[in-house]
């Protein structure tokens, strides 16, 4: 099975944000997300990077630009 | 192995764009991806949904907006 983790990456650290990812599908300004289990969430932010063979998706938080 | 293949995605229609992605990186208005083999694309339109289990990343281009 191919399904992917989602992080939240910041810097040099990566937090778990969802295992066993299935549908990823940016949408309202955000990423949606459904794992093998049916679990749903929504996250505001981008997907920085997706790194396939280490099955990770990393996403970051949108900030706001500086003032 | 994990890979993704990526597929240009138009109504029921999927067009086979790059095999055995590993990396995907959205920057600068497209989609930056990178193959297992080292070959590069960067396509001018974003991520529609990605299925890992089916090993799928579907892209679509950005269309300009109706005037």
């Amino acid at each position: 099975m191919c399904e992917l983790n989602a992080y939240l990456s910041a810097g040099e650290k990566e937090d778990l944000y969802l295992e066993s990812v299935d549908i990823i599908r940016p949408e309202n300004g955000g990423v949606y997300m459904r794992s093998l289990f049916g679990e749903e969430r929504f996250f505001q932010g981008r997907i920085k990077e997706i790194q396939a063979i280490k099955r990770k998706i990393l996403l970051e938080p949108i900030c706001p630009p500086d003032l």
